[in-house]
């Protein structure tokens, strides 16, 4: 989620370890939330059939949107915020951000993103233990799976269409010749784009429309030992909400530039 | 949806062309998302009787009002983002948008939705032949229908009384001399608006308060073979989501106009 | 609700009777969503047991609050929008507002709260005939009643706590020596101060928290014929929703003018 | 939660006494809202098996942050509106509040949640006696208890992770050089912490990440004679939510002014 690509430059204190430290400690507590909402949802029992856990899929909307507004008044203004190697490549493609930077940015993004999986599952391992000691139907708590995996260009569409979605409202809602909100509001409307996403877009393959909220989690689902993780059960799922993203982040952010930002009146 | 109808002119840059394609994708990105939602709630099935399914109606509000947000984000400056027939009648009635465009606004704002529907289709396919394998009952995902099919006026009531407190807000809400959120959140406000309307004037007949969000998606049903269309299958409900909106929008501009506007101070 | 007590005096041209007006729109748009949100999850029948219709509750207090803040837009810059016969008694006690016009107010609001459950009727007339044919069991979709009857102490405490809260905040809210929201943003966080009164003290009797919303509509439901409606079944339930949150809402203002504005900073 | 801790200093007028008092105010609103929530959730029963009352845990998170956002509104300008005493140790820890504030801002908070204990209590006493007659199981009312007792690691990991969230959230929000929101709403943003921290850990020990809010409404319970309070039904469970909030946040404010503070660029 891109805030400050706009602004002033940084003073030199802003070194390029200050903007990965902000972008881990950003992504971490999106992955805090992010996860910490689903586990909520998934490992608590029910009494009675059909009965809604702790605000159900409403809760977990919500949540994500929240975790993403939270995470960006972390990081915003030391690096941006981007928190989502899909923000950076587009970023990088049409706003001028450091190629440099990329690999980087990408890289410690998941690794926030797999320290707070580990938090959270430290956090509520009574709970696995009790609703899934064998680690065998859970890792849906931390990753993203397909509702139809046996057509795996329905999740990569998916996929596409809801990163796709994100770059579009991110340019636009940052556009300061558009029509941007102000008093540093931004997070939280990027935070509204991101539940809207999860409520129009959420089932077919649990929206991660972020490389780094994606990976690094599945890899710590390997890590502790979950048997359907999307990397060593055979399923292979792990690269869809890898590459998906990134393409669907440059096709949205292209909307924008293509479609939108050439007829802006050229004065705010 | 307006918000800069009362602004400086645009530059000379943004003809009409460029006014039409940030309609057309405002509201491709308007009816995605609330298309989008009501797919999430409809098309997957419950484990439990009774269950709520992907946030249920909660979600179905929440999720249009931020489509419309979402829409208006992108459309605003270009635009004006009106995203919507009834609203763009109004303007030209009591606002002196040009009558001229009236046409060709609401034209692309129905191809918007048309193209947005069937791509929601494109993604949500798996789960509608899972679901519904012959289309024969989810037409509903992309169109309205009346809850009382056999006292047509009911509908065509409920949608004019929703459509007229559609515009009687955004006139409110538009209106530099009354108390008009600043910030660039008007897009936010009248997302909530229609979040109000969906959650008070939402059953009677689908809450469609705009011809373009309800009668593009419809041909899209007609076009891929949905059974229950309003269109072919002899109910002929298709007229009622386009003209009472129509009617209702400049009802609720009026009472804005003569019941509150003539009575605000003059200056702000 | 009251926004511009402490502005700049109306022009000449806002009489008293463009007050009245305004006072009655805006409590017309407030019980126009506040009761058609109630309708909506009364009024429909569920498939299966327990299922949550049309939203539920959390609709309902979402709902009531967006009805606030969508009346208050109306309003606001011409009568100040209260809406509510108690916040414009706790004006004419604490702030200076005339008391010759405290009943000319609160008769307004209350015709506006009658026309607004007439029309909400007539819009889900069909749904009435289907599910209570007799009206003997929908009143509440208009009024309120107590959760315990037979202890009338316990919702006219109830009453009197809810209104406290309300008038508590509003003083706090639009006080410009506290901590007022900007932006014209004051209607959206009043809705949610209702919200709030809804989530937390809406079971003991409905929470009226205002004689117009709750008289109004009642006077309606005995007009209408249903047969609980608090006034002609023996009940005699109708003046606790209005003398309690009259009282309440004066306690309310006394707590912030004696425990909180008195200490605050004399200059912005 | 710290608003104006780093603004100018108050006139001579407001005394020590004048921010206990509004400490004592916030506090009360903030637990009469919050408690208030989890009494219409708990106390009113379901018509069908599953059935989702008064809004569940949606309501409960929602309505928890809007009690956080009330209270701030009624203490910000006074006191600083920290109403929770690790928001207090962390700002004198992190921020030079006098540390002989400390614990008279943590007494008076602790007695504002004791006596809204009481008035919710008061309020909703008839459906204490129809639900839970013994005051055998409702004290989760107004206290909260792990949901595995048995390991009380469980309980205070998750308490000291949802309040250093909290204050990592405070402090970058209230952060003049970060990005902090504008138009006085950091209190609706600080809600919305809260509703986070609710949705995403909130079932291991039930949120309370503040001593007061959760020490006061305990003593209430062991007063009103609850048998299951946590002090002396022989759980010791009372410890819990106040040394793990205040060590929590203070760890959650150090990981700000270590990792995020330093880096901010100098001027805004």
């Amino acid at each position: 989620m891109a805030v400050n690509f706009d602004t002033t430059p940084m003073t030199a204190r802003t070194t390029l370890a200050a903007e990965l430290l902000a972008e881990f400690l950003g992504t971490l507590v999106l992955i805090l939330f992010g996860t910490g909402v689903v586990a909520m949802v998934q490992l608590f029992p029910s009494a009675h059939p059909g009965e809604t856990i702790n605000g159900g899929y409403t809760n977990i909307t919500i949540g994500w949107g929240l975790a993403v507004t939270m995470g960006m008044y972390i990081a915003a203004r030391v690096s941006g915020a981007h928190l989502n190697p899909a923000v950076t490549l587009a970023l990088a493609v049409f706003r001028g951000f450091p190629w440099r930077k990329v690999v980087p940015y990408s890289l410690v993004q998941t690794a926030g993103a797999f320290v707070a999986a580990a938090i959270v599952y430290l956090n509520y391992l009574p709970a696995f233990h009790k609703v899934d000691p064998g680690l065998a139907r859970t890792a849906g708590v931390f990753t993203t799976f397909p509702a139809f995996g046996e057509i795996p260009l329905a999740g990569f569409l998916d996929q596409l269409i809801g990163t796709a979605l994100l770059l579009l409202m991110i340019f636009a809602i940052t556009d300061e010749r558009n029509m941007p909100p102000q008093s540093n509001l931004t997070p939280l409307m990027i935070g509204l784009v991101v539940v809207a996403i999860g409520m129009s877009f959420g089932a077919m393959h649990g929206y991660a429309i972020n490389p780094a909220r994606d990976f690094g989690p599945r890899l710590f689902t390997v890590v502790a030992g979950f048997r359907q993780n999307g990397i060593t059960d055979g399923s292979r799922v792990w690269w869809i909400p890898i590459v998906a993203p990134l393409l669907g982040g440059v096709i949205g952010a292209a909307i924008y530039d293509f479609g939108v930002r050439p007829f802006l009146p050229s004065s705010k």
